[in-house]
C-alpha cells in the first residue's frame, strides 16, 4: 500500500538556538537547519531570523508544505498566534508572531507553547502515539510540562496550564526564579543541579566525576553524571536517585491530582536514561494513592535531538487531525 | 414571573452521618433528616438506611421528585453507579448503589465522590453559579478536591481526580494516611491539626485557647482556634497563618498547573473564616507564576451546614442540564 505523505515545517525557537525543519506527517525530518538565536536584539530580528531560515530550507525543496508550527518559550496564544514576554527573549511584550508569518509564506501558521508543542510532538510521532491522556515532562534548563486529555492539550483558563516546573515539592525549600520558594526546577533544573552537585562534589572527593570532568567542576552535565553513575560510582548514582524522588514527588501530586497516569519524561536531563526513569517510577509509586498504585507508569520520551522540530511540525498535522 | 420548582432527593452518606433531604432547584432544603451511619453492619444495611430514610422525607412530601443524588466517598463510579472501598465503611468492596436505589424508587439515581459532589452543589447553587472554572477544596478529616473544567468535573482517566489533599507539599514531610509523605492533609486535616496544635500548646501556656478548652487538649477544635484569633490570641492567629501557608503551597501547584484561577475553598475547617481565606490568598499570590498572579482568587464556599445535601441533590439538576 503506497501512503501518500504529507509535510510541514516544525520551528523550534529557543532563547540559545533556532532549529527548522520539514517533517513528514510520520515524524522524519528531511531537511534541517539551526543557528544561533539573536537574542538580544529582540523580536524583529528574530522573526527575520525564522523566515531566512525557512526560506533557506525551501531552496532545496519541492514538496507541498501543509503549515508551519512553532513551538516557543513564553506565555502563547495558540488561537491569536501571539508569543508573550519569553524569558530569555528580551524587549518582546506581545509579538504576533504567526500573523507576520503567515503573510511571508500564505501558508497556515500553529504557534504553542514549546512544552506543549513537546506534548504533542510525543502524541502525534512518538511514546503518546498509542495513548489517550498522558503528563509529558520535559527536564531542562527549565522544567516543562504539557498535559494531554483525551488526546487535546488541556489548557486550563488562559492557555497557560502545565506548569510541572513550578509545582512546590518542599514549601520550605529553596527560591526559585519564579519567586516561589521549593518548585521541583529548584531541585533538577538544569542550572540548579549543577550548582548542586558542584558543591556536593566538594565533599565527595573520590567521586569519578572528578575524572570525567577534569577537575573542572564547570564541566558537571547530566550526561557526565550518567557516565559516572554507569562506572558504578556511588555518588553518582545518589545524585540519580534522589532526582527519581525529587520528581517522584511532584509527579505522584500530578496523578493524585488529575488521574493522568502515564509520564513521558523527555528533554535535556532525560539523557540520565533508563536508571532515572527507575527512580522516578520507585518513588511515584511509593506515593500515589493506592487507587492509582497500580496503573501508573513513567516512559521515557522517543523523540530525542530533533524533539523540537518534530514537535513544532506536529502542530500542524494535529491541527489538520483535529479540524 | 413565576417559576416552576423542581425537586430533588440529596443523599449525604459520611461515614458517620446519613443526611438526607428534598431540595428545590435553587438549592433550598424544605425536607430533612439525619441519622447515625451504621457503618459497621457493612452495605446491605446501609443501603437499607438509605431507602427507609428517602420513604421517611417523601411521607410528608407531594413533590415531584426528579431524581436521587447521592454523595458517597471511596472511588466512585458515576457512569456504573457503582461505590468502591469507602474509608470508613468497611466491608464494601464494590456496590452497585445507584442500581439498588433507582430499584426501590423507580427514579434516576446519580451517584457521585462526595467531593465533586461539593464542587458541583456550588457550581450549580453558591460561590461557583457564575464561574466557568474552578477548583474546589474541602477541609475536614479528609482534605478533599473537585476540578470543574467548562462547567463539567474534570474526572481524568478513571474518575479519581481531583485527590488535592494527596499533593505533596513537603517530599520529607509527615508520613501520611494515604501511605505517602508530606500530604498537604498530613497538615491541615483536623486530626492532623488538633494533634499538632496540641503538642504546640505545651509550648504556649499563655494562649487563650487553653482557656476556652478548660485545659482539655481534647476539645480542641478548628471552631476553638478560630474563636481565640478572634480575641487577639497570637499562637491562635499564627496556627491560622500557618495553614495558610501550607494551603497556599499546595493550592499554588495546582493553579500553575491547571491555570484553573478561583479556589472555593469548603468544609468543617473553613469555619475559620476571612482570616484563613485571606491568609491562603495572601500565601497563593506569593507562589504562582507571574502570569497568574494577577487572577487567582481565593473564595469561601456558599453551602455551610448542608452542603452535603445540597451538593447531592446538585447531581441531578446538574445531569439534568448537561442532558
Amino acid at each position: 500500500m503506497s501512503k501518500k505523505e504529507k509535510y510541514a515545517v516544525g520551528v523550534d525557537l529557543g532563547g540559545t538556538n533556532l532549529k527548522l525543519g520539514i517533517v513528514t506527517d510520520d515524524g522524519q525530518i528531511i531537511e534541517k537547519s539551526a543557528l544561533k538565536t539573536n537574542a538580544d536584539e529582540g523580536p524583529d530580528s528574530i522573526i527575520r531570523q525564522i523566515i531566512k531560515g525557512i526560506n533557506e530550507i525551501f531552496l532545496n525543496n519541492k514538496f507541498k508544505i501543509q503549515g508551519v508550527g512553532i513551538g516557543s518559550p513564553g506565555v502563547v496564544s495558540p488561537e491569536h498566534g501571539t508569543v508573550e514576554n519569553p524569558p530569555n527573549l528580551p524587549h518582546w511584550g506581545t509579538v504576533p508572531l504567526g500573523k507576520y508569518i503567515k503573510e511571508e509564506f500564505g501558508l497556515a501558521v500553529h504557534v504553542e507553547n514549546d512544552a506543549n508543542a513537546a506534548a504533542i510532538g510525543e502524541m502525534i510521532f512518538g511514546a503518546g502515539k498509542d495513548l489517550n491522556s498522558f503528563i509529558m515532562i520535559t527536564l531542562g534548563t527549565g522544567v516543562g510540562g504539557g498535559i494531554i486529555h483525551n488526546r487535546q492539550i488541556f489548557r486550563g483558563e488562559f492557555g497557560a496550564a502545565g506548569e510541572i516546573g513550578h509545582m512546590t515539592i518542599n514549601f520550605e525549600g529553596p527560591k526559585c526564579n519564579c519567586g516561589s520558594i521549593g518548585c521541583i526546577e529548584t531541585y533538577i533544573g538544569i542550572n540548579y543541579l549543577k550548582k548542586r552537585v558542584s558543591e556536593e562534589l566538594l565533599e565527595h572527593r573520590n567521586s569519578k566525576i572528578w575524572n570525567l570532568i577534569n577537575d573542572n567542576l564547570a564541566e558537571v552535565t547530566p550526561k557526565i553524571i550518567q557516565e559516572a553513575a554507569e562506572m558504578d560510582d556511588e555518588y553518582a548514582k545518589f545524585v540519580i536517585e534522589r532526582m527519581g524522588l525529587h520528581l517522584g514527588a511532584a509527579l505522584a501530586s500530578v496523578s493524585n491530582l488529575l488521574d493522568i497516569n502515564t509520564i513521558i519524561v523527555g528533554g535535556g536531563v532525560a539523557g540520565f536514561g533508563a536508571p532515572l526513569i527507575d527512580a522516578i517510577t520507585k518513588n511515584i509509586k511509593e506515593r500515589v494513592l493506592t487507587s492509582i498504585k497500580n496503573r501508573v507508569k513513567v516512559i521515557p520520551a522517543l523523540l530525542k535531538n530533533d524533539a523540537g522540530i518534530q514537535g513544532a511540525s506536529a502542530l500542524v498535522f494535529y491541527k489538520s487531525l483535529s479540524g
